[in-house]
């Protein structure tokens, strides 16, 4: 377990996030048919219990940002991962091409109306980093604009830490040819063509502009209150259990205890119910 | 399999539900220990698929509906049984004591906010039911007013129905006995005493009362668009297992297909992605 702290995951803020350094095809060199299945099972548990708690106590929630290249493995993160916890307790937010009536405020407003409140988790897939990303690497925003964001994000993501929102960011790192085989899946299997979008395919072709417009929201918002994870998602299994090692570390770092019950609770006595009439 | 279709936890509309003639205990002469566990795997297996379509498609959307008394088992349902869909397919709504901003409009205004999108299942933890249940029973508004409430909510899940919305409603039917048992296990278990409400005990001593306003809101609002079904649920395992059998059933009467790809899927070709400069 040593070998996977999630600082393997991640910098510290003021350094710069170089990913052709990352290998997105990283293992820790744990054996995936051995140890990783009862890593998974064994952080899962803890997961659940550390989740019911969260619930119960009610006074910190936790904000999960996904990001990452189309095919990176952010839904099955979510099915896989935060499939484990209580759906009670979660709260899935998809951030898609702004509506009119988003597009007609600030960009942190639909952000800001979907941030779980107190006692949830909220996953965020996709989320206001679109704004420095494909805004940034389409032109769909003049560049003082898109500049002036990430400041802008780091301040508003204070303003949620300062507020007991925990904040805890993952980027899925996959290689290109990992995700050319995951387009060619989603092109020739009949469940998974619903996906197939041929926007995808405009993407790739900008790849590196990505990584760099990437590169820089890492680096630019990789704040102490707020860090970037990022996480080698080539192999899905070794995705979900980097994310699961993250999500219990933040988990840890919370002070997080059942609330006391209510005064003199020994003290009720529960009433019988007597034989119905009629 | 065959003991365990739906139709054994509902009646025909019209017919009145008489919740004395149904035994909370019962488990159709199933084996907890034996074929038990092999039906919810297979169950719930067959039900992630369908999620998975219904997801895809966005042509229809599963309204689930849960009442029941305290410690009927509403929160355990939704963990273990609705804990195996895809948690960015479901939202989950809890419906407390009303705001004062909900209590400024009609009773059904916060309800509709809340129904779930198409191609989302949206699970009601109580709901529209409670305004003619502790409403009636305590009292808390004038019998003219919840009386018309059945055909007011007949209508409103009509609309529903009607627009691509599957309404299934569950009672979760215990026996006093089964609930005395719980409240203790609150009442004296560290990590449950946070759940433990003084004023569940003044709803015990109006069981009747509630099993009357039950009766009557299960027997006027069974509709065939919108059906009520009645769960056995003093045995959690039994309860978790006609749970999911239901909404198979559900899910089997929808005509759920993944949608058609793209035209001309086979002809997009995946560009290449050349090694970055620099």
């Amino acid at each position: 377990m040593k070998k996977l702290g999630s600082q393997r995951f991640h910098i510290a803020p003021g350094e710069r996030y170089h990913l052709k350094h990352i290998d997105p095809h990283d293992d820790a060199g744990i054996d995936e048919k051995g140890e990783a299945k009862d890593l998974v099972e064994e952080l899962q548990a803890k997961l659940q219990s550390f989740q019911q708690c969260l619930y119960a106590q009610g006074r910190h929630a936790l904000l999960i940002v996904l990001q990452g290249m189309d095919t990176g493995g952010k839904d099955g993160t979510i099915r896989h991962v935060m499939g484990a916890f209580d759906p009670q307790g979660v709260i899935v937010t998809p951030f898609k091409v702004p509506t009119e009536e988003e597009l007609a405020h600030d960009f942190l407003w639909r952000i800001h109306k979907a941030v779980p409140r107190r006692g949830m988790i909220g996953i965020f897939n996709r989320s206001h980093y679109e704004d420095v990303l494909v805004v940034r690497v389409r032109k769909l925003a003049p560049e003082e604009v898109w500049r002036a964001r990430y400041e802008q994000i780091n301040q508003f993501e204070k303003l949620l830490s300062d507020n007991g929102v925990a904040v805890v960011k993952l980027f899925l790192h996959i290689s290109p040819e990992e995700q050319a085989e995951r387009l060619r899946e989603r092109q020739t299997r009949p469940d998974k063509q619903w996906k197939f979008n041929p926007g995808d395919l405009e993407d790739r072709a900008l790849w590196h502009d990505f990584q760099t417009a990437y590169e820089d929201a890492l680096t630019l918002c990789n704040t102490a209150w707020a860090p970037w994870y990022v996480v080698p998602a080539d192999r899905k299994w070794f995705r979900n259990l980097a994310v699961s090692r993250i999500l219990l570390d933040v988990f840890e770092g919370l002070e997080l205890a059942f609330p006391k019950p209510v005064p003199d609770i020994d003290s009720y006595v529960i009433p019988d119910v007597p034989e119905r009439q009629g």
